[in-house]
């Protein structure tokens, strides 16, 4: 029997698109309804097979729901949470795949309705690319994805979201929702930020008509993948995870400007140091990385 | 007939191993010698294939040398040259594999002696991992290859590191030696620096004990990649081209402070301007990459 027997996807996009794909695939869910503002992406999901149909005002679509996926960009989710939320049947779970946590949950577990519940999730994954035709059902296969349950969360809707994310290939791991913001304001937005400023520098750079750009291999290109993500996303993310994305800015600039310093200087040992601290801890990682089914990277 | 009667790599790690196994490959070399510090590296390579025999001193190897390949890190360049110069034969051409040009093309055209020839070379390609053993001979295909000819440069020996570099694959691309260092400083070396620094930060963020390197997925490992590199190497062109990388450091460093600026006040539109003249950049960068006969990606 089916895990779930209506599933609504708000936001049918590379994210959305992915887990519906794969639960369908699974077999875990029995129909699939997808919300969202743009038509031609909602029709193309039906032809592709991700979703059943579609409407465009999600409270419409939730009357029935099991479960609510919200997958749409950070900002929009909590105004749809509240659009929602007096239309839920008792019972309904509803959980999202924001990048940033701590407002979400805060307010999704304060307008959720009592017998409704609300679970915070955020899969590891992604590519630079949107929309329905970027996604695919190994999106999330092999990789993390992070749940912040709280005092509040009810133990059953808990058990339910961590099957589903199962069920597409992730390890679930628990975090409280600020403990999240900061680590992915670390080992996502940071880089991100960075890649940003890194593309905007190189490519703005006055050469006298001759486009820089156009020498760089491999390295820059794979350095700066993420900076093809989607603007207003990252926009949104910005926004919502200011504090601690500008702390971890700062940490990264006393950083650069440190390593600054010994290249000045030509400070041959802290240069060495300095590089074979980071390589160091770089090594291990790629060492402890979580086996993978597939070599799609993430971007988000 | 071969191109090249005897070849001497100094330096047979991922690029002189590459670029010796490549030119055997093709038949465009009769003999090569290798030269080196590590004589475990040496008999790795000629049990490899990769070198027909091997001397620790490079003037014993030069003396009927028809081409010197020195592929040693940037600040061991000058030094064999001086050492070497006394011992070529006439009508010798050495070149280099330097990813810093300026200093190096300055002293080699000073020192080589009247009847031979530099030639400063830099192939656009490389991975993270080095020594001999990491080397193959498609590492340069597809790649392109900076030459940094001067007035001073002979015609025929430009013509001959040319060829090489066409036969390893190579899209041979000419350009004034303090242009390629301000060049590879955009689009290599800051990278580099920026990766370092990131690495450095996140690794070492205080998180009451846990790891925070862990749960970053593809996005991060790609992004830092080029930090798992050669902790001396990357000193040495640290100082070999300081100023050129002080410059894009601080280009770097004032577009990564502006970004901070709009973030620290919610700048929503100018955020997203921001995003989108990078992902512009990147984009195009993408659509006019020179094609590649192989996936091997380049880190220097």
């Amino acid at each position: 029997m089916p895990l779930v027997d209506h599933l609504v996807v708000v936001g049918v996009g590379l994210i959305g698109g992915s887990l519906a794909r794969v639960l369908r695939e699974k077999g875990a869910v029995c129909r699939v309804t997808g919300v969202g503002r743009g038509v031609g992406n909602l029709e193309r999901a039906v032809q592709l097979g991700v979703i059943d149909c579609y409407v465009t005002d999600p409270a419409d679509a939730v009357v029935d729901a099991d479960l609510v996926f919200l997958a749409t960009p950070v900002c929009s989710i909590v105004p749809i949470l509240a659009r929602i939320a007096p239309f839920l049947k008792r019972g309904a779970v509803v959980t999202d795949g924001g990048s940033v946590k701590e407002e979400i949950v805060r307010e999704g577990e304060r307008v959720t309705p009592a017998g409704c519940h609300f679970i915070g999730g955020h899969p590891i994954a992604g590519t630079e690319h949107s929309g329905v035709e970027a996604s695919f059902s190994t999106l999330f296969c092999g990789r993390r994805c992070i749940l912040t349950p709280t005092p509040r969360t009810d133990p059953d809707a808990f058990q339910l979201v961590s099957r589903i994310w199962e069920i597409a290939g992730s390890e679930v791991v628990c975090m409280e929702p600020a403990t999240h913001d900061r680590v992915v304001a670390a080992i996502s937005h940071l880089p991100h930020m960075a890649a940003y400023a890194l593309v905007n520098a190189v490519g703005s750079m006055d050469t006298g008509g001759e486009n820089v750009l156009r020498y760089s291999a491999g390295g820059f290109r794979d350095f700066t993948r993420i900076a093809s993500s989607d603007p207003e996303m990252w926009r949104d993310i910005a926004l919502q995870n200011r504090d601690a994305i500008l702390g971890m800015m700062d940490m990264f600039t006393s950083r650069f400007l440190e390593l600054r310093t010994l290249i000045e200087r030509g400070d041959r040992e802290g240069m060495e140091a300095f590089f074979r601290l980071s390589k160091g801890m770089r090594d291990t990682l790629v060492l402890t990385a979580p086996s993978s089914c597939l070599t799609h990277s993430e971007g988000s």
